[in-house]
């Protein structure tokens, strides 16, 4: 008998994430012996709940869903919602009731670790009861933290964007370089320093800038940090210093929240300031040079501008894969990226059980992380590398990039 | 009699910037017949003045010429330094006596008004003692607000930038559109909202995001702001505002000096905030929604990510222009644009005494700022979009863009 395909988004868009939408869409589609309706959960789950979703499968027939594929942002739009712990709450019933309703049989959410978490714990609901529901994950992170696969769709593509934006900065940053001046910018990742190291692709030539890359995965030393920009600064005038939002004391502090001392706003708030900020004014106070931050921002997760053709064939493959092992039999499990090898880059597709995968977040390796802290090894660049390769051509109108959404 | 040439680049980098120095260089090296060697001042007139130049034109013979032409930033470097008022210091002799020394018999230099004034100092005092030294000023600005031209170089591929950007991110503004929110982006522009203006062509359909745009040619109140933001959210539940970072009260305060009771930072300086971060707080405190704001930062000027051909195009021809004026006889005058017709967009060259250009800004006129200077009217369309038309294909080495840099 025929099911229906319910699929969903959920947590911080990336430029990829509806790559893997569409894969799912496409495949789902494809499948007409065993596949009725594919439809969209709008705002995930969340909205889902509140009867909101759409019959996604329909665009296949229109151009819209091929612009999906390149569109970044999530495109039945996204939630930060989290299901109960306590399978015995009511909105389980409430949620296979709906599920019963609509005649689903296939259950996709692509994305991070609380999103995994969701289909963990709709998967052992659903073994609880009986329910013949496949629930299957399909990873999407900038951070590329999610344990028990190479890597994750939408790093690829924002680590290009790193890597360019930082190319870019340290050209601006020399325009002057018969006057010292340090820049410092400030990249994602609370936990994991994966989009940090991508900045070390921007280097045209070795002990090029960035000279000196900062993680979250290793104590940093204020101290230290100093005398390395100090000493940086004799080779280097135009000095560009890349670090994590999440640089932390290595004690359970942020170094953001030693700005302790800031004020409040004209409304009386307390003003909030970023790692990049206080390192700022740490330069500016013991080293004295000029000196500004840069806060890359959301751009690094939305930018279609470095979409890396890899990544976004490896997200819509991740897509076409989930339809493909939930049609097979296989629910509470996540797709996972395995590396045949990096020259020339292959890889291949796999799943892995949920419940090992939700709610952990992989560092980066600590052998990569070299100089006291302060720089990466050029192994990285073999892991990276491959997953920023090659560009993907825009459809656009009136000049810029075309983007789908719901109307 | 030969005569060389030399040229030098001012003020902040744009994206198209060496298209101009490319320009000048490539047209120089075809004259033959009048040109001998083609000289470029490191860090513009102040670099030359400490004797720092190099023989840009033997770049012609390399493949660096051509990247030159695609990499942003200033390739020669740059400088802020301003001739002095008065003719009869002793800089200007000096630097004659070095401009004889090399043969010097035309200087282009590529900037916004404040390069303008070097050029018109230096042809006022050449043609004070009778030299017969050539003096061209090719324009660029990411400002767009020289006037006497159409136009500047650089401004289409940032106002490119702009545009898709704010796109990307209304699109990230978008995905939890089941709950309000205002981000607000703060786009560079200190007294002419050009850049800012050009983020209107982000919009997808009428009405849509960004809903309000606010440009410092207008008088900034808050109060009108918070009733237009308040308005809005009620058809734009995820609204979307691009301010220019030089908004004020039209009576000479920016907006972000209003965030006059700002604390200190933790070494005792004080903090410093932008009309974004300012009007943040002002709708956290006046509406109550949530709101973040992002500030475009050095992205707008140095991307080569949406660089437009029509504007590459368009500076690489300002410089070859500038040589076959300076060989002409032309002195103490700018390139200028004169925009022919719109459809099909049709531009020819022109020169402009220079005099008339620096020192003074273009702003947006008045009627194109509308709805009580909260949104820009359709005609700015027609001006703004042919100059951010065509893509530029880079050259790439391991996946990200490949710049040219000197050694």
């Amino acid at each position: 008998m025929k099911k229906n395909i319910i699929i969903g988004q959920s947590g911080g868009p990336t430029a990829v994430i509806n790559g893997s939408l569409y894969g799912v869409v496409a495949e789902g589609v494809k499948q007409t012996e065993s596949v009725g309706q594919v439809l969209g959960m709008i705002n995930g789950i969340e909205g889902f709940l509140q009867g909101r979703y759409m019959d996604i499968g329909a665009l296949d027939a229109t151009n819209e869903l091929e612009l999906v594929r390149t569109t970044p942002g999530a495109y039945l739009g996204s939630c930060r919602y989290k299901l109960p712990e306590d399978l015995a709450d009511p909105v389980y019933p409430e949620l296979f009731r709906k599920f019963e309703e609509k005649g689903i049989g296939y259950f996709f959410y692509i994305g991070g670790n609380d999103s995994m978490d969701t289909v963990s714990k709709l998967s052992r609901y659903a073994a609880g009861i009986g329910s013949d529901i496949r629930f299957i994950g399909v990873p999407k992170t900038i951070d590329n933290d999610l344990v028990e696969t190479d890597h994750t769709p939408g790093y690829g593509s924002a680590a290009k964007y790193v890597a360019t934006t930082v190319r870019e900065i340290a050209t601006d940053a020399t325009v002057y370089d018969n006057k010292q001046s340090v820049t410092i910018v400030e990249i994602m990742g609370r936990h994991a320093g994966w989009l940090t190291a991508a900045s070390m692709l921007a280097r045209k030539f070795e002990g090029d800038n960035p000279v000196l890359i900062y993680l979250p995965e290793v104590a940093f030393d204020q101290d230290a940090f100093v005398e390395k920009v100090k000493e940086a600064l004799k080779t280097t005038p135009n000095l560009v210093v890349c670090i994590s939002e999440g640089i932390n004391d290595g004690k359970g502090t942020f170094i953001c929240e030693y700005a302790s001392d800031v004020g409040t706003d004209t409304f009386g708030h307390k003003m909030l300031t970023g790692s990049g900020k206080y390192l700022e004014n740490l330069v500016k106070d013991r080293i004295g040079v000029k000196v500004r931050s840069v806060e890359l921002n959301v751009c690094q997760r939305c930018s279609c501008a470095h979409l890396s053709r890899v990544d976004l064939d490896e997200a819509v493959n991740a897509g076409i894969y989930a339809v493909q092992v939930a049609l097979g039999g296989e629910t509470g499990k996540m797709i996972t990226f395995i590396r045949n090898k990096s020259v020339p880059y292959e890889l291949s597709y796999g799943t892995a059980d949920v419940n090992i995968i939700c709610n952990k977040e992989k560092p980066v390796p600590d052998e990569w992380i070299i100089s006291e802290g302060s720089d990466i090894s050029g192994k990285f660049i073999d892991y990276a590398r491959p997953l920023t390769q090659g560009y993907v051509e825009l459809p656009t109108k009136n000049g810029i990039p075309l983007f789908a959404y719901r109307k």
